[in-house]
């Protein structure tokens, strides 16, 4: 089964935190992981773009009904049509979380990661807990969210 | 259609907590309203009892798949059998949400009221957001509760 | 607590089928249980009218995310947001079923409650499996409902 | 976006039947597809080997809370812990569905398809509908699985 990294933050960002996540997407792909992310707009967007211009694969658990709200990076399409509930099986979904940016659905993503003792690295996000691993670069964030799932494993 | 105010707090609490929590529940009675939480023990028990041994009406939803998991003063188990993800059904159901004391289940849903745009009232519980207004006493939390559903809903 | 019981059957129905969803919900008032149902139109309006004009309870498990699109007989709406995925939740929380009528919707729901081995009594509905008791009256259905609750409690 | 066909089924099956969901799955890698189902064993696990063996990729869309549950033949694991109402989630995101025997768990989801419109073929399972197409082979049954997404698609 391969590494699964969940990549979580808001619909609505800047171009630097765009840039951001696409680094953070290329990364995990690069990694030879799959991205794992909520499948539509802002950063989920920018990290599947990056994961899937670096030819990885992309899952998108979409909130909605259709798989037509889905950003066009996305290769696996998952139709939830929860709303907002479908944060929990991206969270679950994730063996370790990358948090970037992000407003109130980020904040319940990371609730919901810290409560299921996720492995959580942040880029510049919400600073509610001690155990969000806070990272400099796109680079650090993917090698510590992969070493955490290797340690995980054992 | 009655109103119904939601209780969100942890599952493990002090006893003074566990003293808050019951009285938010007794003034939800008191004020006609029902009751809305997630029906398990700590906060969520508290304010069940507070507001059955008043006389009002309590809607505990569930995230496992048996009724008896609900605390003793439940009167109408909702079977979720959806974990963590029921949370969201909580806020979504209840018009206004009290928060008391809580940790990450309680820190996902005031993430979700949040972003709802529901009413929210806390009392000792997570500092995330301006919107979340700091009552001082149950009293006032759930006055404060009960007005803000009668302005949204005009 | 009390007694849950379910109504399932489709959102448009004839006028036959609504007065005999209607005596349902009215007999499930009178025996003193609270009804669960979806909450929208049709068998569950009816049924909804039935038992909240006998001064019953009324729980409408919603697919959408809006208490408004709940039946007027609604007293207490649980907003789901999660659509199809609801009729799990409002079989999962009946203790018995009351098939009316009905169309895929139902189908689904009388597969989760056979899958779950609840009790279910129907009337003029889906005929696919030999465990859906079926009755001749609403007062018989409901009679069986209650009757096979009791028995399940022991 | 990759084609994205369901395979539904039970957990429990005859070797005849096993054998016949592994073709649906070699099949649908052969056409390549990706394959969607339930993740677990029976027929879930049958096409997932038959599609794993061809080198296709499978999506286990799995009820409980760990990824361990899912078959060794699961490529991407979601993992929903929902339970009974993950079926939805398999419904909507397959673009067509191959039902394969089956009980009630598979007349959830055959309920679930025809209420979507989803293309539907089916191979020794419930007879409830003549929009179930019944097709006699593995071979035909994906064949009309791929030519029915195609003109959905138009």
């Amino acid at each position: 089964m391969k590494k699964l990294i969940g990549v979580i933050g808001g619909a609505s960002v800047s171009e630097d935190i765009y840039r951001l996540a696409q680094d953070v997407g290329r990364e995990i792909a690069q990694a030879g992981a799959v991205l794992v992310c909520g499948g539509r707009k802002g950063v989920m967007e920018a990290a599947s773009r990056g994961a899937h211009e670096a030819g990885g694969l992309v899952v998108g658990i979409l909130p909605g009904a259709s798989p037509q709200e889905a950003n066009p990076f996305v290769d696996i399409p998952i139709v939830t049509n929860m709303g907002l509930a479908r944060n929990a099986i991206v969270v679950q979904t994730a063996q370790a979380v990358v948090a970037v940016d992000g407003s109130y659905g980020t904040l319940s993503e990371l609730a919901f990661a810290l409560q299921l003792g996720k492995p959580i690295v942040g880029l510049q996000t919400w600073e509610v807990d001690a155990r969000i691993y806070r990272a400099q670069t796109p680079t650090e964030a993917v090698q510590w969210a992969v070493q955490a799932i290797g340690e995980n494993t054992l």
